[in-house]
């Protein structure tokens, strides 16, 4: 080991990798924001469709804006045949998040994004256009895919939908295949979940999108990436692994049990702490509300919210932990009637907005993004003198 | 503009992100090193299946070692019915890194990898059984998108192929349909490319890939990743772009010619300088060896040949700038009759071993990859006083 090896940056914690213009995450004193705006305000007083056009245009759509962008939304629900027929090959028991992978990958090929260095790094408008046909058609491809196998049949997205449903209520509809409008506080929490999960700075999943998009590639070829990178249970499966680890629980006694467990054993509990929130993450206050508000329901559970409490209780107070957006959003989605394997496919359709936006500033002012690596392997050698030329 | 804005590492140009132990790439004194053998013993002497199992594994495999990888990947090349249909539906259009995107991309559907987070810190074979899967796929999977377009055949891989076949057999016997062995210099060109392109430390497509496997995410997704990212025309379709500058071209006054040209507008020529490379890529006359070679058969091109070495030598002269490995890969690939656009799929037949060889040290020692950015957005702020509620 030399000098160099105290220099290595693992992890890339703390570095500075770009400037950025999208969010506040962490920052000193400043809560999160997207473009400025606090996300409990935008929770509060938007539907998704206006933070997605905030993030990735920069600025609150005026009426018109927002009315323009509800149409294309609806045009992007639609899903090729060839599409389809390949969202049919994959198997019952595939990974929500690699069905996504696929089709994004799939529809990639059906409605390529034109690939030019120059035009690229000034005109985003092909690329915004990508990003809001895949957020349109993300909930109908996963949710085809899943009725295909859960309940055998070939879902008619357009029978179900009118043009004013919003993306919530596409999601919701299409889970539930009904044509009436979805239970108004089911609708908010999805459609609150896609506020607070669209845009998290440089977060993996969005840092490696800007990677796949320095080296100029493709609309689908990033957004790919992201899905991929978000899939992992240290990032976009937190709040699946949440619900995995409370739904087995009957009371705070049992939840009180597991606790004492895992903080023995020395094992991560899901949802808690954040690499860059180190006092609370702003959003998770927003999703304990809304879990509440549902376990108060005649059809709510209000065991599940105790639960939750008081595992939240004991981690500040044993571990100095925090519980991250994942922990409550585990409970908000389950009281929806949401399977817990379409949770991060959910995460998907919000976070794409983040996605572009931090994808348009990569080809505004591109560098190709390569670090260097502290090499700690053989020294140079020859071959061995055993070896036997085996050269075609 | 704060002091901090003098800490962004843009393109993270220098950073070391991690440690490695697989190659050395611009190391001072050092030439490119694989596991420590130097890239033009590697390139004379071994087979690239040899190489492969260097890459993923550590140590040059014995002859029982080489003998059970090859068996493998002899089951390798088989394409399951789903992933065929799939890649039936993607149009004749598509961009062939696209489709490789997303054969990957599907047979992780059909053959997931499991993700444990402890599993897969220590037990690396399931990772690179998936990797020699992968690898052996992968020429079958684009020659049977390409045929199916272009022969109007649904390609039969195993009526051509013998057990004994090499990967460079097997691409070159399924793109001309043929069962005969391919011509042994065409046949080195491919074997001896795949060694070429097998590693490159952190360049983009295997940093990307190493941030994927940071979440703890699946093989599959890694390498979805990678190739997304070598997909961009500043990284793996550089080859690509070399053949389309020069293929026009019919003497070395026309190469002149658009050497000026290009130089007087300040455009980039691809084939040329490298961020870490700056005297020149050793892996640059190995791949001029074997173009040079090629000129010289009966059914060569010297045109093609001489033209190129002319713009090297103006380039060399005028800008002081060194052609890269991709810039006689192109003439080389062309005189093999490849087609130019399965030049960067060849690419990822290669790759794939450096990538997984990469994202096993990143799973080994695991930090999730998640760097800052320095924020130049709009201050925190209300909404507009002209904003109307609009929360669902």
């Amino acid at each position: 080991m030399t000098s160099e090896s105290n220099d290595i940056r693992k992890g890339l914690v703390g570095v500075l990798a770009d400037k950025s213009a999208v969010s506040t995450v962490g920052k000193k004193d400043i809560g999160l924001t997207y473009r400025g705006y606090r996300i409990e305000d935008l929770a509060k007083e938007c539907s998704f469709e206006e933070v997605m056009f905030l993030l990735m245009r920069g600025h609150l759509p005026s009426a018109s804006e927002l009315r323009a962008l509800k149409q294309r939304l609806v045009k992007a629900r639609h899903l090729p045949n060839e599409l389809k027929v390949a969202l049919e090959q994959l198997p019952a028991t595939a990974h929500p998040m690699d069905v996504l992978r696929t089709g994004c990958s799939v529809l990639g090929t059906l409605e390529p994004e034109e690939v030019d260095n120059v035009k690229m790094t000034k005109d985003h408008e092909p690329l915004l256009r990508i990003a809001e046909r895949l957020t349109g058609s993300f909930g109908p491809m996963i949710l085809y895919w899943y009725h295909y196998h859960v309940s055998g049949v070939r879902l008619d997205v357009d029978s179900f939908l009118e043009d004013d449903d919003s993306l919530s209520q596409v999601f919701l509809k299409l889970l539930f295949r009904q044509s009436e409008k979805p239970d108004p506080l089911h609708n908010k929490v999805v459609d609150t979940s896609y506020i607070l999960y669209a845009e998290h700075d440089f977060a993996a999943s969005t840092f490696a999108s800007r990677v796949t998009a320095s080296t100029m590639s493709d609309a689908y070829s990033c957004i790919a990436t992201a899905i991929g990178t978000l899939r992992g249970n240290l990032h976009g499966g937190a709040n699946e692994a949440v619900m995995h680890l409370l739904e087995p629980l009957k009371d705070t006694q049992e939840g009180q049990q597991m606790v004492d467990q895992k903080l023995k054993n020395k094992e991560v509990i899901m949802g808690f702490g954040h690499r860059i929130y180190k006092n609370g993450d702003p959003r998770n206050a927003v999703f304990k509300d809304l879990s509440r508000e549902l376990s108060k329901r005649p059809e709510g559970k209000p065991a599940l919210y105790a639960i939750s409490e008081h595992v939240e209780k004991l981690m500040e107070e044993r571990k100095w932990m925090y519980a991250n957006a994942d922990f409550y959003a585990a409970s908000a989605y389950h009281q929806c009637g949401i399977p817990t394997y379409l949770f991060t496919p959910l995460f998907v359709v919000a976070r794409t907005s983040g996605w572009v936006a931090h994808i348009v500033e990569q080809r505004s002012a591109n560098k190709i993004i390569r670090p260097s690596s502290h090499y700690v392997g053989p020294q140079e050698r020859d071959m061995p003198s055993t070896f036997v030329r085996s050269k075609l």
